[in-house]
């Protein structure tokens, strides 16, 4: 299944361009053959714009933007994840929800570990650790960037079944280290592909660094993008994560009972 | 607290030329000024040798080769971390021995998780998780090789305190991957300092691959080797261990009731 990340857009001064940044790059990615398109963090809305401007742009789940993105699937007949803030009961999620090009909603994930003042000043944490979806038959998971950093979240859906993970993000200046060697480390180590789809350019205090990626379960880097705007396309083959997950047997050779804080000398 | 690791020696033919090895590392590591020495894994017997052979060289926790260890830490002033294999009651454990210049000896440590034929046809696994001493104040826990790639195992350290990980190993081609990626991701994700001996040359039929490291938890590369035989040497600081974990706050904000396999969409 071929696979595209908006590495983007740089500046979203208000969802109007955000959703023609996703248009765009869904066309491109459609053209190029890909299944599903990744964006980043609260593609829609911007990320670093304060929680007030949060506040007014958060939706319910099925909402005008989330139906924009159900259209522009349809238009270019792929499914697609974008990022918003979600307004639920418990109050404002940092959302991610992926679309099928038939106007399935696949997936709804709000963000579980919250990151610093910019996410604890907006929102609520999500409460569910794995949340899956099938498409052409591969398990698909989602989580959002910090919650990444976590081996035991990602861990969590390689037990589950999950063989691609999906990881919008917005990293940013200095923590590039999360996207070249974290990522890396956990498509090997959980033997699951991650797509790691980040914003770049500035926004309010952050730098964001790019370097968007698709990782191999065999530690191979896919794709790795730059700091720039890009389309990154890579190839996510079933085949290959047998072939890991033959050699590299991780998830068989894990003692659990010696994880716990009882089992020590 | 400043370390030292000997990358080496290449060769093992048998225990006399390891503890000569071990015995110039040692005098060199403490010119340097090192507290500690940590030789790569099974870093007195070879490590590739076969099962036979292992099970020929395998003594007792208290025996001829660890006396002959102690005597070098007491000889040079510092202390020395071993690799063996020691005969217990339920067989031979691929181990670590930690001996301090008076003598104490601080730990022993037998790896828990097996890699490969080479582990599986030699070795019982060990069944402690986390095994860890004092010195100077430091609190240095013990993993070897494979362990490493869990990121359970070294989750398990930082929560119960460790703050040096030392990791004696015997890393080949084709996964030098894990002392670049997997290695620097655990100091940074468990927040807590990774130090991987890595064996050098080759053995059987295995070539190593070297690339001995000290990982800061904020990610720094405080030292890398080469593929070649090298005294690494680089300072373990408390208070950097501080600052880092003051900003990079993974070990609170880890969220252990999703990361279960009842807590599923």
């Amino acid at each position: 299944m071929r696979i595209a990340l908006l590495q983007g857009p740089a500046l979203t001064p208000d969802p109007e361009a955000a959703l023609a940044a996703v248009a765009d790059a869904a066309g491109r990615a459609a053209a190029a053959g890909a299944r599903l398109l990744v964006t980043p963090e609260m593609s829609l809305t911007g990320y670093a714009i304060g929680a007030d401007r949060v506040a007014e742009l958060a939706e319910p789940e099925h909402g005008p933007l989330t139906d924009r993105v159900a259209a522009i699937a349809a238009e270019h007949g792929l499914a697609i994840a974008a990022g918003l803030p979600v307004r639920g009961a418990a109050g404002i999620a940092n959302t991610v929800v992926v679309i099928d090009r038939d106007g399935t909603r696949l997936a709804s994930y709000a963000k579980a570990h919250l990151y610093g003042d910019v996410d604890h000043d907006a929102f609520v944490p999500g409460d569910v650790g794995v949340v899956q979806f099938e498409l052409d038959g591969l398990v698909v998971g989602v989580l959002i960037c910090y919650d990444v950093e976590f081996p035991e979240a990602v861990r969590a859906h390689a037990l589950a079944g999950t063989e691609l993970l999906v990881v919008p993000t917005g990293l940013m200046d200095p923590y590039g280290h999360v996207g070249t060697v974290l990522v890396s480390a956990r498509a090997y180590e959980s033997q699951l592909f991650v797509a790691y789809a980040n914003r770049t350019g500035s926004e309010g205090e952050f730098v964001y660094c790019g370097a968007s990626c698709v990782i191999a379960p065999d530690g191979t880097e896919l794709a790795r993008a730059g700091r720039g705007e890009e389309l990154v396309v890579a190839d996510v083959d079933p085949a290959v994560l047998t072939a890991s997950r033959r050699v590299n047997t991780h998830l068989a050779d894990r003692r659990p009972e010696l994880y716990l804080p009882e089992n020590r000398a």
